[in-house]
Parts: C-alpha cells; sequence; structure tokens
C-alpha cells in the first residue's frame, strides 16, 4: 500500500502520496506557518486529509529540520520553527488515526537516495546536502544511523579549522563554514568586494552591489566560463573531498552522495572534490575507493524517503 | 564452549582460551617470527594446539595490526608484518581444522571492551587505543562496524589540523600526530631540550638526554606532581576530547572509550579530555553527552574480543 | 584635608570631595560638552566651585580618557573629546587658584584600587579596565607607572595575535580587540546571526535581531545558565588570563585586578581568566603567582584615584 | 671604593675590580665547575681573593643566569648550573666577610649598561640580551624592576604567536623562539637543508652540512653581502622590533638597549628592527618615540652592573 511523505519546510509544506517503487503519485503543498505550533500541525493535517480523499494509505512519515528525539517522536529543537520539545508524533497520530514516523530531514533525504536515488545499489551511503548550511544523513548495513540519543550526521559539525570561523553551533572551523552555499557567498563577496578585474563577471550579475551575489550567480558564471567562479566552486568542492576523506575514516561507505542546492555546479564542484578525496583517503592505493556522486531525486529525496521510512515503521 | 583468541603483535604473539563470559581460562606466547609468513602462521598453530590440549574449543579468533577485508578472511596489508593479502583464515583453518575468523586488531579491542568491559552497558561505544599511535574502534547498534570494504575506524587519521604535522599516511595532520603516544613524546622532548625550569623533572627521568625521553616517564613524572609532564597530558586530554567531538558529530555514541598504554595516565588525562569534549561537542546542552570512559580489559582486550567474534562468527 | 577628584567621561563629568581614606563625601555631575573646550573646563570650574562651597579641599585631580604629558599637565590627545596639546592644568589652576593634577583615567583608575581598593595590601599591582575596550593602569613599589613619556600602561595594545583583527590603533592583532566588552559583543553576534540551537537564548534577549546583542545580555544570559554565554564569557577570560601572563613576564606584580563593565561577569570571567594565567605563566611552579581579583570601587575608582594622586602630588 | 663584579656564566666565571666610574681595573677568570655547587663557590672565593691581594674593595656583587629571590640573596633555580634554593649571599658572605649582592645575569647587564654604557642619560631603559635566548632587564625611573618575587624583565617569555614554537619555558610561541640567536639558527638551517641558489654561501661556510651552521656565520654572509643572510637577520630584527613595541605599551621606556652575541650583526639587525617598531608603537605620530640602541659595554656589562649594585646595595 502507498504511504505519505510530508516534507516540512522553513517556507513551504509539501506532501505527497509515494508509491513502494518511491514515485510520487500525487503531491500538494501549504504556506509553512513557521511561529505557530498548533498552526504547522493544522496545515500537515490538512494536506495529509487532501491527499488521502484520493488514495488509500497505510502510515505517514514527517521530515523536518530539527533535532528529532531517538523513538522518532519528538522535536525536541527545530532552529525555524517553533517547536521545543514537541510531541509532533503523538500529536498527529491523534488527529489523523494513522501510525506516524517523524524524522530529521537531512536523515530522511539521506534515506531516499538510498532506497530510491543514487544509493540504490550500495548497502553503505553517506548523502551531504549541501544548501545553506551542509546536512548529512548516514546509511550503514541497510539501516538508517540515527545515534544513542538521535544526534548521528550531524556532519556540517566536524572541526576542519581549530579556530577557524564562528559557526552558529558554538564551535569554530565546523566543516559547514567552508562547504556549503553561505561559504561560497562569503567568499564570493570577498572577491567581488575587491573590485579586480577576476571579479568582473560576478560584479556585473550582482548589479554593482557585492552584497547583492548569491550561490546561484556563482554557479552560472562558473558554467559560463568565468574563471573567479570556477576557482570559487573548486574551492569548495576541495572542501567537500576533504572532509569527506575524514568521514570515510570512520565509516567506510561504498558512496558519498552530495546534493542540495549547491549540487546544482555539478561536475564543476564534483571533480575538485573527487580529486582532493583521492589525495585525503586513509590507506588510498590499498582499498576500493568510495564513489563521489550527485543525488538524483532533487527536493523530493526527504517527501520519498521519510514515505519509505513510514513503510518499514 | 570456549573459543580461543590469538592477539598477533609485533613482538609477542598472545592466545587464550575465552570462556562466554569473557574469562581468560589460559594463556600462551610465542615470539613474533615478524618477517616470515610461515613462520608466523605455525608459531599461532603452535600456540592454539597446546591450548586445545587441554580445553576443547569451537571456533579460534585471530587479531592482527593490519587492514582485513570484508569477509574477515584476508590480511590485505599489515605493516609491521610481512603480509601482503595474505588469506589467514583460509590457511589456518585448512591446518587447524576449526572455524578461524580474523580480525583488525582495534576492531577486536573495541568488540572485546564492549562484549566485557567498559562498554557492557551500552549498545553504541567507541574506542580510542591511544598507544604509540591512535587506533578505533567502533560498535553501534550492538555490531561492529566494518564498513564497505573493512576500512571503518581508521580515527587516527581524521583530520584535526590542515597542513599540520605529517602522517605516516601520506597526509597531513592526523588526529593520531596530536593525539598518541608519538605525540607525547614529540612534545615532552622539545620541553626537555629547552633545559628550562620545567624541564628539570623531565631531564632527570631521561638521564639528562631530551632524546632518551619515554611517555611513560612523562605519565609517571605526572603522576608524581610534576607541572610540565601535567601540562603535556592536559595538551594530548585536549585532543582526545576535540577530535572525539567530531567523532561523536557522526556517530553519536552513547559512549567513548579510551585504552591503549597512555590511558594509564588516567583522570590526568580523561579530564582534560572531558572537558574539551563537553566545549566542542555539537548541540550541547540539547542532548545527552557521550561518556568519556577509562577501557578495562588492559592487554587483553583484543584477545577477548576475538575469541568472542568467534563465537558469534 | 580633603581633595576633590573629577572624572571627566565622554557623556557626563563626575567630581567628588574625597577624604584622605578615600572616600566620596560629596558628588556632583555635569553632562560632557564633547566638542568644546572652553566649555569642558568651565564644567569643571562649576562642579569644583559647588563642591567647595560645603568642604575645603587642598588640591584638585582630574582625570580623562587621552594622552597626558609626562609631567602631568598637558592632554596631549584625547579620542572622544576636543582636546589636542590642551594645558588643563595651567587652565584650572588659574581659574580655580588650586594645585591641579591631570591624569590618564586608566591611571586614576588604577591608583584608586591600589590605594582604597582590591589592591591595598600589595606594592605591586595592574589593573585592567575591560569596558568597551582594555585599558590599563600599572603601579610599581607603590609608585604610578607613566613611563618616560606618559605613555607606559597602554596594556590593550600589546599584540596577542600576528596578523589579528584590525585595531583602530593601526596595528592588528592588539590584546584589547580579544579581551573587552567589543570582543565579546563581536563573538556573541557571529553565534547569534548562524541561528543555531546554541544561540537561541541570546537571539531572544535581543529581539530576534543579532546586530542589537549587547554585553550585557551576554552576561546576564551567562548568569542564567545559558551555555553559548558561558562559554563567550571563557573564551573571552583565557585572553585576559593569557595576556597577563604575557604582562606579568615584563613586570611580575602581585596582584592583577580586572575591572570595567565587563568584570560584572564576575567568576563566569576570572575562574577561565584564572584558569589561562596560570598555565601560562612563566616559571609557574618556581614562583609565587600573582593573584588576580576582582575590582572593588566600580565606577568611582578613577575619582578617588585622582583625588588620591592631586593629595600625593 | 672600589667592588668587585663576578659574572658566572656556564663555561667560565669572570670577575673584576670596578671603578666607581665604571672601569675594569683588573680581571680574572676560572673554568665553571657546573654541576658542582661546592666548587662553584670555591671557585668564586678564590677569584676574589687573588683580585683583593691588589685592590681594596667594599663589596661584592654575584650576577649568575637564574631565578635569584626579591631579596638578592638566594638563587632559587640556575637552568645551567646545579643550584636549586641556593642561599649563595649567606655562603659568600661568610667565606668572605664582605657584603655580597646577588642578582640575575640579565638584570645586571642591563644595570651596567644603564649606569655606564648606552643608556647613562636616561632614566628608563630596557635591555634585550639576544644570545642563544632572550634575556631582559628593565630600569624604571633610575631604579632596578625586580617585581613582587624577583620574576620581572622576563621578556623573552612574552608570547607573541599563540601556538608558535614550544619553548623550554612549557609554554608556545614565546618572543625567544623568534628573536634570539637559537631562532636565527633553525630559520638558517631551514634555508641550508633546502640547497637553493640561496643557500649557496651559508652552506659553503658551513663545509656543506646545514647542521654545521652557527649564528656568527650567518651575521658574517650578511656583511659580506649575502642576501639570504641579510634577509635571516632582517626577519630576526623585525621580531625584535615587534616585540620591543609591545613591551614598550607597558613600559614606555625612553630607550631600548640591545645587547647579547647576536647584536654583533649592527645595522643589519638594528635597522629592520627600528623599521617594525616604529610600525608597531602604540600611538606613533602621537609620542616621543623610544630609540633602540646597541649596547656598548660587550661581554662586561653584567660584571660591571653587578658591581655596580653591590656599591649601591
Amino acid at each position: 500500500m502507498h504511504t505519505i511523505g510530508v516534507d516540512i519546510g522553513g517556507t513551504k509544506i509539501a506532501a505527497g502520496v509515494v508509491s513502494d517503487a518511491g514515485e510520487v503519485l500525487l503531491e500538494t503543498r501549504r504556506d509553512t506557518p513557521a511561529t505557530d505550533v498548533e498552526a504547522i500541525e493544522s496545515a500537515v493535517v490538512d494536506a495529509v486529509t487532501e491527499l488521502r480523499a484520493t488514495h488509500e494509505v497505510e502510515a505517514v512519515g514527517v521530515g523536518a529540520a530539527g533535532f528529532v528525539d531517538a523513538s522518532r517522536s519528538v522535536v525536541t529543537f527545530a532552529p525555524n520553527l517553533a517547536w521545543r520539545d514537541e510531541p509532533l508524533r503523538a500529536d498527529l497520530e491523534a488527529r489523523l488515526g494513522l501510525p506516524v514516523v517523524v524524522e530529521n530531514d537531512a536523515n530522511a533525504a539521506a534515506w531516499g537516495e538510498f532506497a530510491h536515488g543514487a544509493g540504490r545499489e550500495v548497502r553503505d551511503m553517506v548523502l551531504l546536502t549541501i544548501g545553506t548550511g551542509l546536512g548529512g544523513g548516514i546509511v550503514l548495513d541497510d539501516r538508517l544511523l540515527r545515534g544513542a540519543a538521535g544526534f548521528a550526521g550531524e556532519l556540517g559539525h566536524l572541526r576542519v579549522v581549530p579556530d577557524g570561523y564562528q559557526c552558529g553551533c558554538g564551535n569554530r572551523g565546523c566543516w559547514e563554514q567552508y562547504a556549503s552555499g553561505r561559504a561560497l557567498v562569503r567568499e564570493a563577496r570577498e572577491v567581488a568586494r575587491s573590485g579586480g578585474p577576476m571579479a568582473a563577471r560576478l560584479l556585473e550579475l550582482a548589479g554593482g552591489d557585492p552584497e547583492a551575489l548569491e550561490g546561484p550567480m556563482v554557479t552560472r558564471a562558473a558554467q559560463e566560463g568565468d574563471l573567479a567562479s570556477q576557482e570559487l566552486l573548486a574551492d569548495l568542492g576541495r572542501w567537500i573531498g576533504e572532509g569527506a576523506a575524514s568521514v570515510m575514516a570512520v565509516l567506510d561507505s561504498a558512496m558519498i552522495v552530495v546534493g542540495g542546492g549547491v549540487s546544482a555546479a555539478g561536475d564543476l564542484l564534483l571533480e575538485p572534490a573527487r580529486a582532493a578525496f583521492r589525495r585525503q583517503l586513509t590507506a588510498r592505493g590499498h582499498r576500493p575507493e568510495p564513489r563521489i556522486e550527485l543525488a538524483r531525486l532533487g527536493n523530493d529525496a526527504g517527501m520519498i524517503g521519510v514515505a519509505d521510512l513510514a513503510r518499514r515503521r
């Protein structure tokens, strides 16, 4: 039977009926009423009810950015929503009369790519979701790794530079400060501010204002052949590859999947990442090398993943 | 029934009959004929045969420093022994007529501490073996993590300092270069060479020659109250704690167990490690904190662990 | 007989009659007419005249933020006032008919704490005034250190990080950039901007706007138990302690007194400062360790100090 | 009347009769029996007795590398000699029947330059003795600064680089690790090891062996025009100047005197030091700038200084 996957983002709630083959059969959306706990739940209930009008489903999976406890019931903290120790599963099960599974959004997307995307043919996989920040999800031996208390896979907070850039987590030098869209924009604006000849195309795209530069402009300029932008993506790729080598020293997965908005840069990002990864991988030359691949499910990864997790609840 | 655990070290082979409660019932030792593949196997067979004269056993586990393939049959590379793609399991099973399991020594020790030592009451645990180098072993959800090709848990090669100290693995800035006996000795000798008042006790223990300083002298001096030695251990502890926080960003285990020769320094090492860990742990204050504890099985951890793995083969 | 102490700040002029025991017997205030040289002098004369109506005094001491020449007569430069080579002593003596002493405000506060505050029982003392910036005052062998040209004790401009943060003095890496209220706010806003869970309480106190965060909010949050704020204060304390160890390599005072607005954080600041200081002090273990204590006179330190200096003129 | 100054070095004891004008009237030397406490004292007594045979003296001053307590009686620690809490003054007064003053060697040399050398015309002066290490001595307002417990002027241990080179004092990044003969040799050998064209002259002077390079070879090559050597001295000079600017932020002396073996390089060292100093001095442009001058008394500074201190005891 089908299940429903719900992806609660900072601005939109997307819900879809997902088949056991990972197809999205029907989808609906709502705006996220971010600061109102009650309203978010109502929007989820409303979207699910709409989908159930035409499809019979056996369970609902809900993914959200935030810390989810080990029993996958309670969102302990969500940075962009109003939740603090929110018993989301119990509330939704009461209102929907269906089994509900709650999962962290990066974990959900990792599971989506593992079950129905780039990682279908491996048993161990790490997903790096590189958007504004850097999220991670880990699958080991066909199982999602949650950790003793649900905090596994916080890969963006691996420290890669002692006394490096300040991170919102309270530490300095987190991987996320070097391998994320935010990092790309920070570096690109620094280049643009200098006003040198290298910065010409970037400044043009930003309408002359360095502070108006955004990540997709860098990607576009790089794809058109702008050297500064290609170098910025290559630097970002290098950080991805070097950090991934550290993660592989811990996990030795078969595959690293790179998703999120920044991954739209494709090989301009992935080739430098692969080169740096090969150079840094421990025991390189004496081991099969984990592959680095692009994600395949795009923005649907979380919805598809959490629907599948609801099926296997 | 009992099993036999064999720990092949660089200088000694230790073999013991181990009960299902993790007790070593009988133990025997041989010198390691390090450069002769055939001779090492014969020494193992000889030791096992001696033990079987008095104890009936159902299987044999063999632990060795080196890379072991995912099927736990072949030692692909052993830095201190003569093995290159050595089919150790098949050879020993043929000569002993018993099931054999081969495992990396750090994994074996991790399993020993998990099954019968410091980690008995948790389901997820990381062992850090801090001797000359830094070895790691990971247990998740009651299972030893081997990785897609048997290379998981190479924690000593997590990069903690970009462009840091050169490591024998070919990279720079590996954790092992900052959190190991070798690191302790390097720093202690630097202090001793200067000849300042802080170095007086260390120089005395080393007979006046900074190059003669060894790790146990630092530990002894620290335990006697020598300030420089206590600071050296505290610096080492800080690196352990900060690196462990990065590992927990990936894994979120319930416990980190610290073993190996350097762990003899006890709280002089562990208290600074715990303080640094708490300061660096992602989402501290919003999660249960993994505990950092001393290993309990000492040098027997590998033998006990690999015997238990043979039982569960 | 009594003397009058006048503290000319950027917004307020405070004047008080001070007894030889360091008691403030009567106090009056005026707004600081910052950009008008003549008007500042008139405000000081006016305040002193008011106090003399009820108290007989023998001399007047005037403290101001700025460089004062070695003869304690001329303010050569005052960053926040209109003075450039202003002959303040001569002007005031002519208008008041009383002996006048002019002193830098940090020196005045140091002397106040030495004569009547935390340093009463020692002969050598350094005051660190940690407000927006970091000011210093030094007493050696019962005498205020002014230096060959009146520039001693500019401790905030000790360089602690080569190529560090840019300082308003034209150098980079000054101690003041790491151990001051301005540094605390810079770091706190960086944490807040990230929006992570660690930043929640800080953001709440700042009304959701990272740029609205101020130092006292950090102190308040830390005292309530907020972890991020406690860590920010601990980092600041570490810089205080490490810099103080460098100053002690030069001076070897008996005591370091920490005052200024940031010192309101008390032990949350001082304990990390003491720990870092002990770890960095040269010849630790072979010497009596200078103590680090909180200032006792609060905002009156400058007025009391400069009144005492006028008495000892 | 005359006094005797004794300078106890690691290999030689030099003793001289010194007039109140700072002239050395007669000098004698002994080898230092470094590891035998009793023998050192006997050698000093022997040398003093020899000098008294022809000159009447009123007191004896003794300078030694080590920590001397605030009462100038006891050597609490001497890194290169056998002294630990040695009551040198009492022992020598008993054996000589003359008043004795004990002083740290860098303080003694500072006083020598102040009383009879480069600092004769100022009231505040800092001596930097740049030999193998970096020693300091401070004179303020015509008085030698000893500090609350005798540890003032340990300028070599001002921290100039966080996490910099390890120092024998147990800290990292001490000024001495960047501005000393040891630093010069370390850097010169690194250049020589590279074997590049810049290193040709240095390697030639060292007989082809980088490890045989010593400081005087660098100075000689620089004076002959070798570019690499001039740059090495300029780098060392820069560190001297930058550190001196930090010291002046604390002290504001009228003069910084540079002595010790490395000062033989003269302007090749001093000009870069002065340039860096001027660039780093706080409030530059608004203050009289302390001058940086070469020492004038050479190796006799300590003997002359401690003899003068004995006179003023």
